[in-house]
């Protein structure tokens, strides 16, 4: 399958891409080059709007994104009693900030993005996500994450791991260190929301790395989202924390109806909190030995 | 994009596939050919194992149809007191067949599938599935559903649509007249559950459907399952009850672990059953007209 064809993009950066491959009507091509890092794609497509593609692989659009930027940041955000200061390592589109600021009690967000380019072309392409990175309570930094770390032990109340696939620059996000390293960063109590890829195409991976988390934090969760611009049309994210008495599926912020329209939410509910960790049989029984 | 390209099969069946095409590396066709009402297509892929296409439209997958087949079979069969006689139109591939007599109190069912040839290459090349069809309790019936139901008033305590998409010959199971004659064809308190397509590229059909049926059933609900060998992931089924009382979010048969087990089934579970309810904010915004 080649990646460009008669006006379409076909998804060939996954690991599943030898046997199925999603293609994407171009309506138009906004921006393709490389940075220091990766190769970084933005296109339209009718159905999905503006989509970011890294090394061949989709990040988000614009049709879909709400339900990842929100699940990866209300999930824990509203899972901690007060959480007023954040780190968001990656998400250099702006996505998530976008999230983190609307939360009442904090007031300050630390994005740690490696790939400044990123955040260039989202700021140009894809201001519906970027706008986040406008926030008076945002600082930025352009860095490795566990670098950044090292020099901001006990700070953080959340760190949201928001990076694609465990290839190319993103490989260290899903190591033993980087969960050893984040710990050390939240303050006690502290949770830990990272992406944990699909698990209809990485279930091995996620129960290994379900296993290896457990080493070093007490509480460990995988909650699921649907999202249809990602193979497959799922993806979950490991909730961690220091705290042996959490419980992620009960959130302690409870957010009204009223609230959730200030904010804007649209995917996230405090019973689709609730429903994202009831995960299907054989999931369940790879992941915590019981169906 | 063609449906056959250098050993890929690409899935142009679909009201999506001018926006986004989902294509598979084919190992082996396995048998390709007409019937009198639509192209059947059998291929085999390695992740997703045999895959069953009816006019270029994936209908199943070895991988993920025990998502689709316990569900549509399990959350109306667990929502009855007692379903003793259960009617399947469509399910000529045999798995809801095979999921419906695994339930205790089944006695009878009647499977009304309108074309034969689906059934003769389910048993030849599909025997995962069409193993329900050699089964003591069924009856088996090659018609249309609709005209079946006429001479059979008030004798189903489940009915289960396992449908294609609304073209082609399933286009009338989508039809108020429909919903209807299921009606008439259910005992007092009986229950059908209908394939109601994607809340992400479907979404206004499923609101019109829901509002249409809600003027036939006093109780209407949608749930929600994930599936990727679906484009975008997911499908819904609509549940509906002649029983102004009844909860389907709580089951009334809470099949224990050791029932999962003896059962073998992978993905329903009664916590499953009850989070398939939980719609993302703007799906139950958009249905129900709360979020």
């Amino acid at each position: 399958m080649d990646a460009f064809k008669k006006g379409w993009f076909s998804e060939t950066g996954l690991d599943c891409s030898d046997q199925t491959v999603v293609s994407y009507n171009v309506e138009k091509i906004l921006y393709h080059g490389r940075s220091d890092y990766q190769d970084i794609l933005v296109f339209e497509n009718k159905f999905f709007g503006r989509v970011l593609v890294l090394d061949n692989a989709i990040q988000c659009s614009e049709k879909d994104e709400s339900a990842y930027q929100e699940m990866i940041t209300f999930l824990p955000l509203n899972s901690h009693p007060n959480p007023k200061k954040v780190l968001v390592i990656g998400g250099g589109d702006g996505g998530v900030v976008r999230e983190v600021v609307k939360h009442p009690s904090v007031e300050t967000v630390v994005l740690c993005e490696i790939d400044e380019k990123v955040i260039e072309i989202s700021k140009e392409y894809l201001p519906f996500m970027a706008e986040g990175l406008n926030s008076p309570k945002l600082v930025q930094y352009i860095m490795d994450g566990a670098e950044f770390m090292k020099s901001h032990q006990k700070e953080f109340d959340v760190v949201i791991t928001d990076s694609p696939d465990p290839n190319g620059p993103a490989v260290s996000l899903f190591k033993k260190t980087y969960y050893e390293a984040v710990k050390e960063a939240l303050k006690p109590g502290g949770i830990l929301c990272s992406q944990a890829e699909s698990f209809w195409y990485d279930l091995k991976l996620i129960q290994e790395m379900t296993k290896m988390v457990y080493d070093i934090y007490p509480v460990v969760e995988y909650a699921s989202v649907y999202i249809p611009s990602y193979v497959g049309g799922q993806i979950g994210f490991l909730l961690c924390s220091t705290d042996p008495e959490i419980n992620f599926r009960r959130p302690k912020h409870i957010m009204s109806s009223k609230e959730l329209l200030s904010c804007n939410l649209k995917y996230y509910t405090p019973e689709i909190h609730e429903a994202s960790f009831v995960l299907p049989g054989f999931v369940k029984k790879k992941l915590f030995g019981t169906s």
